[in-house]
Formats: C-alpha cells, sequence, structure tokens
C-alpha cells in the first residue's frame, strides 16, 4: 500500500529536482498535495513553480496549496541570487496551465491530518511557516503525522549566514514551534547536503537521460556545477541538490547515518539567529527530540536522482 | 446600520461582563461571532464560559468558534487563582445547551474577514493567539478590519509578572504580529483599568438591578469588592473589569483619553518577558502603531455597565 | 564619628548639586573621595567637572579619581542634551587648579574597601560601570561597604528611552554585576526624583541663598525651570535635580518611602534594554535585593538642598 | 631580542604543558608574568598550580598574579570532570613554596601595559576575565599591546555545551569585550585542537624524554589517551592538549593555517551562550575582527611539545 504523503515546499531549483524525485516514486507515494511557502522566491512564485514541475512530470492531478507569504515574526529573506529571479532559472519551463486549490495550505494540513486515517508522512524543502502554524491551530494534527522529514540546519558553519542554515533562519521561530511539537523529525542539514557536491560529469550524465525532467534539471544545475569546479577547495559549495535528499532518504534511509539528539533553534538573538544547536555527544541532559544525519552516500544519491529522472516524461 | 463586530476572549469573569455590555448593545453591533482561546482558564472552559454567557443573555444566536488550545511558542499560563476554577467562579450558570461551530476560530477570521464588505472590528479581551495567527495564514485580511481595540499591556507595573499585563505575558509573540500588522490599534491596559476598582457599593448596584445578567455580574465581582476594601492602599487591585473597558471604548470613545505612540513588545528576553514598551514621550523616532489610553471616566464606565446589564433579560 | 563615604558620578549638573549636598554636610560625612566615569558628558569633562565642583565649595582637600571612560559591553550614550556641552551648563565655573589622582577609580575602590576599618558608604550618581568593575576584581570588597544608595531605574516610563532610566540604560550589565552582588542597594529612580520639579520660585529662592554655590546652582537650572513651566502636565519634565536625591537620603531617609523588592535588570534584549523590572507586589518568588523608593518629601528635599547650599561659600 | 610576554592562564592540565613549553623558550621569550583566572578550577588552585608549573621547571623568577574569581555576568563553571580535583590530577606536584604577588593580575596588566615601551605579547588560556576587566578599565593599553593569542571558540562542536568551547562559554561577556577592543587576535579553537589527539604512543614518546616536565605531563596525559584509544570514531576527544597550541602558533606560526574573519559571541541567549559565530565564508560584510586557525600540522605540533620538555629540568 502506498504512503500519503505531503510535500511543502518553497521551489527553489533544488525543491524541483525533489518534487520530480517524489512523482517518479508513483507507486510508492499517495501524493496528497504539495504546499507551498514563501522562501527562496515570494509565494506566488513558488506556488507557480510547483504547478509547472507537477506540469512537467505529467502530474496535474496533484493539487497544490499556496501557503504563508511570510515567516511568523519576521521579514522573508529570499534566495534569488542562487535560484534565479523566478526560482528556476534555467529550466525554462511553460506557465502552467492549472490553478491552486482554494484552500490554504495551513488549513489543508489542518483537515487532512484530523481525519487522517493513516498516518501522513510529511515532508519539508522550505521554510516551516506552514506546519508550524498548523500545529499552532490544532495540535492534535500530531496524530495524523507519521514520518516527518527536513530539509533545514547545520552542526557545522552555515550559508546564508555564518551560523545558520537557510530555511531555519528564514522562520526559525516556527523551527522551534515544530522541533518542540513532539515529530521527532529527521532533520537533514548542510552536514549532509554541502556532501552532494554537484560535478560537471555528474550533471553531464543527467543531461543525458533524455527525458524533459532530465532535461529540465540538467539545464537549472550545469550553471551551478561550472561554477563549482572554479572554486577553491574551502569555498562555500555552490547550487547544491540539497532538498532531493529529503526524498532519497524517505525512499532509501539506508543512503545515510546519523543520530537521535536534542536540537535547539535560536529565535531570541540577532548574532546567533537561526542557529540548531545540535547536542551531538549528549552533553547535555535534554531528551533528544529528532534524529540529525551527517553521513549520506553520494553515489547512491546521484544514481537515485538519475533512475527517477529516467522514469518520467 | 450596526457596526459587524468580532470578539475575540477567554471568558474569564470580565471577559463576561465585556459580553454582556456587547450582547446589550444588539441595535449597535452586528456580533458576527465570538472566537475563543485559552488563557484566564484551558480552551474548553472559555469555549463553554461564552456558551453560557451568550445563553445568559438569550443570544445562542451568536455562533462561536473555539480556536488555538495554546499560545505560539509558550506553554499556556492560565489564572484560575482569580477567575476560580471554571473561570466564572460565582456566576453558577447552567451547563450550555448549544455547542460552538465546527469552525476554527482562525480559520473563521480569515474567511469571515477576506470576504468582508464592510469593515469588521475586532475586539480582543485575551492573548492574541488567534488573530496573530490568521494574519499570518494571510496579512490581506488585515484589509476587512476596521477598528481593533485591545485589553492588553501596561506602561507601569504589571500584574501576572511585574513587567507585564496578563494577555500581553501569555502569547508576547502572538501581541507582536498584531502589533506590527498594521492594524493601528487601541490598546486598553493596566494604566486604564487599575483604575476601574470594584467598590462593594458598585458591585452592591449592580445587584441591585435584578435581571439575571446583572445578578450573575454582581456574583462573580462581590467576592472580590469585600477583598478590595480589605487591602492597603498600594496593594495590587483585585478582580478588576478589565475587558468590558474594551466595549466600554467601543460604545464610548469619550469616556477615555490616551495618545498614539509606537509599543513594542518583548519576546525574547525572560526577565522582560511581555512587557510593552511605550513611547509616550516620544523619545525615540519609532513611528506610532497604536494608540494608548490612560485616562477614564470611572463613574461613566460603570453607569454604562450597569445600563447595559439592565437592559438584558 | 563622621561616615566615611565615596561617591561615584558623572557631573553633569544635577551630579554637581549632590556633591555640594555632601560636602556642605561636611561634619557627617568623611567624603575619601569622588570618583568619576563617562556618562553625561565623556570622562575628561566629568572628571574636570568634580574638580571644579570641588573647587567651588573651596574643598580641593578631597581626592578625585578618574575610572572609567565607556559602559562594560556597550558604546556609551552621553546626555548633552540636557546638561549643556560641558555638563554644567550655566555654571560657568573656572578650569580646575587640581588635578585628578593617578589612581584609577576601580584600583582606589578594591583598595579602600579591602582596607577599610570601618563600613564605606557607596553613593553612585552615574553608570555603574567603576563599581561593577571592582566587584569583578575582588568580590570580598563586599564586606567593606555599608550603606549603598544609587541614583538609578524606573518602575514605570524611562526618560533616555521609553523603558529605561539613563544610569541604568548606559550601562545595564554594571547595573545587573551590582545589583546581583549581595549589597542590598537603595534605589532611587525616576519614580522618585520626577516629583522634585524645579519650580521657578523654587530655583529662584535658591538664587536667593547668596553663596556662590547657590548662585551657580541657580545659573543651571533656572533655564530649566523656565522651560518646565512651559510645558503641558504629561511632558516629560525637564533638567530635574535626580542625583541630590541621593544624599538627601544618606542625611534625611525619613524624607522618603519604599518597599525592599527584587529588582532585575534587562541587558540582552534591545527592545527593553536597561529595564528595572520592580517586583512591586510580590508576584514572583525572588528574593528582595533592593530597596526601592517611591514616595519623597518634595518640600523638605527642597529645604535640605537649599540648607545645604547656604552653608558653603 | 626576546619578545615581552604575558600568559592569562587557568591551569589545568594543558595550561601546565603551555606554561612548560613558554619556560622552555627562555632566549625567545621574557615572560613578565602570569596571569590566573577562575577556570578549569577555582582561582586559589589555578594561582597555586602557575606556582607550582613554575616551580617544576625551575623558574620561580616568574611572578604569578591572582585574577579574578568569577566571570563577569555569570556563575563560573569548572572542568574538575576532566583536569582532576586539583586541575593537575597525574602530576603530583608539590605544593609551591613561592607566593603569588600582592598586584591583581588586572591591575598588572593595566600597569604593564601602559607603560610597555615595546609591543607586549598576550597569550590566553582560560576565560577572558582578566583581560577584558584591564580593557574596560583602560581601552589605552591597547597601544601596549602586540600579538594576542587565545586559546578559544569553535566553528562546528563545542565541548562544555553543544554550541560552545569551555574557555568562551564561561565567560562570553568578557570574550566579546575582547574581540570588539580592537586587538585583532589570533583564535585558535577546537577546529584544530581536537586535531591533536593524544595516541598512548604519543604520550609514552614524551615519557621517554626522562626530564621532571616531560614526566608529569606523560602522568597527566597517559590515562587520557588510554581512555581515548577505546572511545568510538566520532566520540568527544577526551583531555586534549588545546593550550598549547597557543604557544606553537607563538613559536611556529607555519605550522597552523586560518582565515582572517569577523567572529561574533554570543552572551544574550541561554540556548547559543558561548557561541562563536565565525563568518568564514564572508557571507555577511561584518569587518573581520580576528584570525580563525583552522589546520594544524599535528605532528609537527607533537615534536615542538616533545623538544621543549626535553629542555627543561
Amino acid at each position: 500500500m502506498s504512503e500519503p504523503l505531503i510535500i511543502d515546499c518553497d521551489p527553489g531549483q533544488d525543491d524541483a529536482v525533489a518534487l520530480l524525485v517524489a512523482l517518479a516514486a508513483r507507486e510508492r507515494f499517495d501524493l496528497l498535495g504539495v504546499c507551498t511557502v514563501g522562501g527562496n522566491v515570494p509565494l506566488d512564485l513558488t506556488t507557480t513553480n510547483a504547478l509547472k514541475v507537477l506540469e512537467l512530470a505529467g502530474r496535474t492531478d496533484v493539487p497544490v496549496f499556496a501557503g504563508c507569504q511570510n515567516p511568523l515574526m519576521r521579514p522573508l529573506v529570499t534566495a534569488e541570487y542562487v535560484m534565479g529571479n523566478d526560482g528556476l532559472a534555467g529550466a525554462e519551463l511553460p506557465p502552467p496551465r492549472t490553478a491552486p486549490a482554494a484552500t490554504h495550505a495551513v488549513q489543508f494540513l489542518v483537515e487532512t491530518l484530523r481525519q487522517a486515517e493513516r498516518p501522513v508522512t510529511i515532508a519539508t524543502l522550505g521554510p516551516l511557516t506552514n506546519l508550524a502554524l498548523a500545529l499552532a491551530m490544532d495540535p492534535s494534527i500530531r496524530r495524523g503525522i507519521g514520518r516527518t522529514v527536513m530539509m533545514g540546519g547545520t552542526m557545522h558553519r552555515g550559508n546564508i549566514v555564518p551560523q545558520a542554515e537557510y530555511n531555519i533562519y528564514v522562520d526559525p521561530h516556527a523551527a522551534r514551534i515544530v522541533l518542540n511539537a513532539g515529530l521527532d523529525p529527521v532533520l537533514i542539514g548542510l552536514d549532509v547536503t554541502h556532501q552532494v557536491v554537484n560535478t560537471i560529469a555528474r550533471i553531464e550524465a543527467i543531461a543525458g537521460i533524455g527525458t524533459r525532467a532530465a532535461t529540465a534539471v540538467a539545464r537549472m544545475f550545469l550553471p551551478h556545477a561550472r561554477i563549482q569546479e572554479g572554486l577553491p577547495p574551502d569555498a562555500k559549495p555552490r547550487g547544491l541538490m540539497h532538498d532531493p535528499c529529503v526524498l532519497a532518504w524517505l525512499l532509501r534511509p539506508e543512503l545515510f547515518g546519523g543520530r537521535r539528539v536534542h536540537v535547539g533553534v535560536e529565535t531570541d538573538s540577532e548574532v546567533t539567529l537561526g542557529a540548531t544547536v545540535v547536542d551531538w555527544w549528549g552533553v547535555t541532559k535534554r531528551e533528544p527530540n529528532a534524529t540529525v544525519l551527517k553521513e549520506i552516500d553520494v553515489e547512491g544519491f546521484f544514481a537515485l536522482v538519475s533512475e527517477s529522472l529516467a522514469r518520467l516524461p
């Protein structure tokens, strides 16, 4: 029996790849809906982009629910400098022929999870605003949630700011609400995703697959791979496939290694805002509230992405 | 034409009086709904109490929408030590014969305000969780809101903690969201409500009105008035009618005096959590975001309450 | 036997009056030294001004110890807009003929208090940087300290910022160190000093005393009194005699009323920085750490100031 | 001409090794004094231990100045669980025959640096309380300081708490004062020192040197090395020689690699207290204020330690 799945995302180039991997696993996931949030680009664009990607994959049957425009307590910080002005630079997808559902993503989450007969898996690829609001509206929806896996956080250096990873930094209050909600999520942060480096060879292999999905992905990531190969060894890596790691873990958790630990999120101080404090060595007495991943089989990951793109139109 | 009104509350003895004052002004307000939130007592009790008060006033036609159980980011702090275990100590109202609506208060706010043809007045009597979530879900609902008036805050000493008034302290994050939303609300805090002291004479006058609404109010507040009269001059005042001031301002703003100023809310530090920083003298360059009231005509206030209770069953 | 006294100050017009009141009580206090700190004006000016005031009073025998230029953790905020460019606007005192001692004020405090045979009274009139550093260098100096009284804090509105009184705001970290050091000080804040309004009549009475000390005080405060009388009732009061209240309490504590309470200081959040959280009603379980004054006999205060100025040259 | 040097430390086993390396470089450094601070163990023990180590090296001519007992704003956190009850577990050194100087370490720093004719190198091995207080008392002492190098901080996981390295965590306010003082220090944190793993082979090689200094070092670190070799690969490393890295950098900077960057210190939030936010990739516009080291030639380091211990008695 397939696994009910909701993806909450802010596409974004790497969100697009994650969506494609999910859509390729059609027999495995019952994709109930795609929720969008303001993040990499503003909400209207992340919503349009979700529709575009579903259309690219021939899956306009999956409903898209537009969610929150802005983080709970702070102004939105976008990432056009990585993703391009429309969030999917290079993909050149046509305007979508479909429209989002009338229901707000938060309302969709609350209603779906309240009524869920089987636990629904939640995969988040962007700021956690939608899920946090749903949990704040109705904490009992927790009972409708099965596995929760998120792209977010870092134990080491951040990306958007020195101390924090983008998804957590953009809405740290939402991240704290979600981490304190008792969901015991899996967190895939920069410690994992910075290993998934886009080499030209890897992206050219994707280009060679020949499906239109693979071609779109290759077009988005080849420019990043080219810049990447010119960077010095300790430079900040460029245009990474962060979000597909979430789908890779759902499909093949054996590609990953990690540890169940306590994770705190800084919401109150500007210097460290959005920092994820991971008690890797258990030096505090705080009860673990998440599983933080640290290792990934990079070749296995790229193989999964390629196989997925090969199965799509 | 009557003024569309939504009351968001956590009854609570003084919320009950505020609701009665609103219901007595039947020709003035079109009461679209009463939203409830966890506050003085937990959500199930505040919801039951709202239903009880509507029934006391013979107004079971007004729908009640249960909202958020807990503050956004913090555990709920209740106030049974003032309000009694059920929140309406002394009133001894029968269990309600009606039930709350199926819609969540936040969803009700979003839908109503999105579709409002005339601006809806919002009166909040408890923690601001529901309104903050509605604004976070859809900032455009601001366009459906007319006057906003809140019981909350203090320029001086707090009540639940030295630095803060209860409604703001319980959910300071929600208060900050609402104050930053551009609603330009009227804030009625302890600087006003601590003037509205319950003397035995005032409450006995209410008892003498003879309606069942007046009798219930007198039963709730006479014990407070008796304790109050035994307190030394500079003691913390006891069992005050904070919330009815909100309705008094809506009905008779000329009873009040105040100033348009900037108000900040502390969300980030335990020492000052929930403090409302009011720039009364304009010493900062921050743009005013609220009108803070400081003066009240106390006799006029009690007269209005009495007249209202006299008009109810 | 006279009471050993150290005054730590940042003169400043009102510090000057406080020093004069102390110097007039020659038989009462054994003034061991005057410490200066960067505050109302930078350290070089506060030091020069202390020397000028001692010379005005004919007391160049009292040594002046220059202390810290800047607050512990924050940039200095000065108050020339009140005190004038040199800090003693209007007094027009000649340049001092004496020089400060070679010893740093912090070192003077540490050495004097370590060796004190009788408890030394500490009166602080400015930011608490010097005393905080002395206590940090050697916590055992506490044993050499007798009465401690400070001008600082507010339970109500601030002056330099909405939430805080100037002396605490300028160096909140120092204030927290001092309040946590177990000295059990007396705090005289704006709740008291805002009652000591400079009327033209009061200042003209001082002008009539005829001593050069009284004349200098009148020259400094008459412009403030004139502005004050033109202000609307709820305006921020102007050019007040905050600091002399400290000496008034040392000399005539019966002029004041207050309460032993817990006082917290905000050091960690910009919104409320420098706020003094006074648990006036004992709603927390925190142990009292200070006595906060709230009432003052204003006529008695001005009488004491006038008598003092009459006894000086 | 030798380099004037002040070492500020909290011995502690690894401080002891650092002191020995400094003392072995007698022709290179003019060691003006050793300052002590409460840290790994309380101040009386760190002071006694400094005296013991000087005596072990036959250098009782070097004066020891006891400094601050406690951090500026927080209670002291000690580390007896690593260092043993007396801070030098295993060394079994006799009680010192000498005594510390009468001058407080902060006063010694202020006086020495004010009068310095040549820039004095400052090496800190513990919490930064003494140096911070000296800079707060007199910012002009900066002109007397040459190279500044500190053991402290982490870009990655902490040790005493998940987010912070011990020396910074214990007195984060002092760390912030020092980092903002314009000294442009070199920071050697856990990113470097966690590479300097004590293998049994390395410690046994030290034991074989045969001097009494080498024997004492081997006795302190052999138990750690034995535990270390039983630990799983990703465990927190045990009993490391953090502090000698500071002396290694002073003597042989070519053993290290790093980058000039901005470093912020968290002082205001409990979740991230003491975190050092290192802008390694320059993603903020903050001006660099320190050089953070990341690479070390571990064999070169142990060779330097061994050579040093061989030159001592």
